[in-house]
């Protein structure tokens, strides 16, 4: 059976040598991926050709890494026609210390309304990490939702993603917005519950922000992943680590799943009876909401026993 | 100003090394505690009288060790006969695989009703890990409440202890009970919610079973706590593990709050204005409940600065 190439549109690839190392399992599965900026910080022009540049000099010729920088409050107008005019294809907002990289986000989002109009007329995509700051995690994605429909009603032509949605209810949000508002999905969301993180033993290597929640809510990700409804799109969020920023006192948010991103989720597709006819999860709807072609390439699927690796590099995959 | 000396009615001293390293921190501190029967496991009359000889061995002669045992699924009446005449004032029961030492923990908690009726006839207590295996952790506790209502219902004259609870629904449950349903609450509890436990970043040294939850539930917990109504005392629960085996890929469940734990529930009673007429729930209820003479003695509390060590041994400390 063949499937049409997937794109991945949330991963961290950091730099340096962590890049050098993660890279290959993005490019490898995937002809496009949008770019997180938060570790590297992508705050302008220069940082997103630059970063670009560094990601192209490792990647083979076919993939294409999508763009994005990150919105602060410094964030100037001239900072967002700078970026779209170096490619940047969407602004991503991080509540202030959300999550890793999110030092500099943002403590009142409608400050950054401003920057939402002009992204608005640029025809770029408005990126959200949806958690509120301050409120007791298994809630803070939920609290967020109101602003969510805020931001949809205050800017209606404005295509955004909230991004790797974990709840029942963001599920039941995004699908009653305009068709404007879509949102990712994670691999790992669609397996974990927060018992896989936090429930008699802790699992570093499982843990990510937003955390993982309820089955309830799993099982609602799995039918938003699988409905066939456009505005559920994969995004990986595979987030590598150092080992030992994941397993110490203060461990790192961050689930990397790169390495077996697509064939878990082929997995998924196909105990549910869906592979065939619902790829465009993986394939088509996320180049739809950012106005993107579809790839035109296929991968031939194959029943062959794979080896996970303990370990590729520093880094410990989900 | 000086307060009577406390007991505490839930700790874990394990054996050996990581024994003669922890105990003095309870010593210390208090007059007497409930060792908890889990790690080493104590399962009949011979393990409770070679572990108080073990713990004695090492502890003051103005130490009282309480002992307890663990009912399982293959815990025999003549066992209890034997463990009562041993000693041991409680009976411990854990869901099956909820926690440390709980492999043998219990399926079906009915199966033990007939070891309950027992431990009624002859005066003891029953200390119950209040959680269903299986259920998402934040919903864990709660939903063994009905459980605890059947059981109390079943057994109107049985002295019953819901171990370090975690919810307002909790409390409210068991302030609805009879006088005979208490519960115990740890210091830790009276301080973390969720937030530091897993979100934004991971700690593991804040990670316990039952996890903490929401702020709501934390701030139920101080009321009741402070609110000077017997059905609450303390049991820090407080849980030992090798720094490797909290900051790892599979990381255990435990608080090790011995070294802190009276500074702050003192700290805390006092900044709610409290000490002086609320210091029964960490000396008073919980010998009411459990039928044990108050202690005659007491402390002088001096404000003195006083050093934290980053370790202890090979175990952090909350």
């Amino acid at each position: 059976m063949r499937i049409r190439v997937p794109d991945d549109f949330h991963v961290h690839l950091r730099s340096g040598q962590m890049l050098t190392d993660v890279l290959p399992f993005t490019t490898r599965q995937f002809a496009r991926a949008l770019v997180m900026p938060n570790v590297p910080p992508i705050l302008n022009a220069a940082d997103v050709t630059r970063y670009r540049q560094e990601i192209c000099a490792l990647a083979p010729g076919s993939f294409q890494p999508l763009m994005a920088f990150k919105i602060t409050p410094n964030t100037t107008t001239e900072t967002i026609f700078d970026a779209h005019a170096a490619g940047a294809i969407a602004g991503k907002v991080y509540p202030l210390d959300i999550t890793t990289g999110s030092e500099d986000g943002c403590a009142e989002i409608r400050d950054l309304f401003p920057c939402f109009d002009l992204l608005d007329q640029l025809g770029m995509v408005l990126s959200l990490h949806g958690e509120v700051p301050g409120v007791d995690d298994i809630d803070a994605e939920t609290e967020f939702l109101p602003t969510l429909r805020e931001i949809a009603s205050a800017f209606p032509r404005l295509r955004i993603v909230l991004e790797h949605i974990t709840t029942a209810e963001a599920v039941r949000v995004v699908e009653s917005l305009p068709y404007t508002v879509a949102a990712t999905i994670t691999v790992h969301h669609l397996y974990l519950t927060m018992n896989d993180v936090h429930h008699g033993k802790l699992h570093p290597h499982n843990f990510c922000m937003p955390t993982a929640k309820r089955k309830r809510d799993r099982d609602a990700l799995r039918a938003a992943a699988t409905g066939g409804n456009p505005k559920f799109f994969l995004g990986t969020d595979t987030a590598p680590h150092e080992v030992n920023k994941k397993e110490c006192a203060d461990g790192c948010a961050g689930v990397f799943s790169a390495p077996v991103a697509i064939p878990l989720l082929v997995q998924l597709f196909d105990e549910m009876g869906v592979l065939d006819r619902r790829w465009e999860f993986a394939s088509g709807f996320g180049a739809r909401h950012y106005g993107l072609p579809l790839n035109d390439g296929t991968i031939e699927l194959v029943a062959e026993p794979w080896v996970i690796q303990e370990r590729y590099g520093i880094v410990v995959p989900f």
